[in-house]
């Protein structure tokens, strides 16, 4: 724990099985013998047993996740809340169980191989800065689509961004408020819309986002050692 | 193959062992029972047998490289062509080793794992186009780093760049002739330095790069499947 503010994690699983070619919602799709959204509650539990864990999943989902979690034998104690349209939707209903001062991360549920130490410091920079947003280095060339075509772009100059993202209460509530915009691809960049700056923290090439096939034969490889 | 025109294939194996944690030089560790570099080399002779095929690595590693291929019984024909200081320095080398018109592919020895149809695609734009360049979508949001701060900038202007990077053989060549520079990150921004246009390719998520120990976890699920 980084510090003394309550600390709570907002974790988004809204997604469907589309992308994956998959008959189940991915967060629920089996890694090493459980569903995906159990490894990475697990994940936020073990790094702070006392964490509020506030699990936002598509309304007609939530019988199917009780049941999985009865089948499982799963006790991880966490508050589940119906998802929105949208990400940021579904977001925003996770927030309104939010009362009070705090540091609220948000994460992506299909995010089940993040390392304690990255949740760690991402809270502690949030703790100290008010942001911290997990991001690694692109390991490929990147260029840029520009109307003229394609141009290289130092690589150097980017970075990926992944989750989770922690920041203070007050500060992501204020900026869930403005209304959704095309440009908003993660909570950094909704938060940094209202005039915030944003603290990255370093994160790692194993807290992949599970999202196509490819990602599911890594994650069992990955869930193995 | 995309045309008439001969085709050649520069697989650049520079790499040590050192972000990969590991004493073999990456392109030597083995995946599913061969070393890396082999089935990079398999990839291209699938694609085309009489594809003309220029090995380039660093000049300590050929005794172990000819060692490997009697050990593992690899036949498939190619060129060794001693590596230089840099990526730029081996491309160039390999490219010495290549007189005449034709269409030449740039290959990272650790992408493994590229289709045919993406080899094919490559070759059949630089037919037509010039260069066949092979990049894929980011998955992630991307912040652009600034003096100011890191902003977020929308990810569907970016791509992230893999190989092969097929280019007309006098348009490669020209383009190396000049001398490195810092931001010469892959053969496209070598290339577009000259004032040529890129055409790209789409690439394939599967079409990874063998880094870190973690692309050789993926890369042993990848080669069961």
């Amino acid at each position: 724990m980084a510090q003394q503010l309550p600390e709570y994690a907002i974790i988004v699983a809204g997604g469907s099985g589309s992308r994956m070619q998959h008959d189940v919602p991915k967060q629920f799709i089996p890694v090493a013998g459980k569903p995906i959204l159990m490894h990475t509650i697990e994940r936020f539990y073990n790094y702070n047993p006392t964490i509020r864990l506030i699990v936002v999943l598509p309304k007609e989902q939530l019988t199917t996740w009780r049941e999985l979690c009865k089948e499982y034998n799963f006790t991880v104690f966490h508050m589940m809340v119906p998802g929105g349209a949208t990400r940021f939707g579904s977001v925003k209903n996770g927030l309104d169980a939010v009362m009070g001062d705090g540091l609220i991360a948000v994460h992506d549920g299909v995010r089940p191989f993040v390392e304690t130490e990255t949740i760690e410091a991402a809270f502690e920079a949030a703790a100290n800065f008010g942001s911290g947003v997990v991001a690694v280095s692109p390991k490929d060339s990147i260029r840029e689509m520009t109307p003229e075509g394609s141009k290289a772009v130092p690589r150097a100059n980017y970075k990926l961004m992944q989750t989770p993202q922690v920041f203070k209460a007050g500060i992501l509530k204020k900026a869930y408020e403005q209304s959704e915009q095309d440009y908003f691809t993660d909570d950094a960049s909704v938060v940094e819309s209202i005039g915030e700056t944003i603290t990255l923290v370093e994160g790692s090439y194993r807290n992949i986002k599970i999202t196509t096939p490819e990602d599911l034969i890594l994650a069992e490889a990955f869930a193995k050692v």
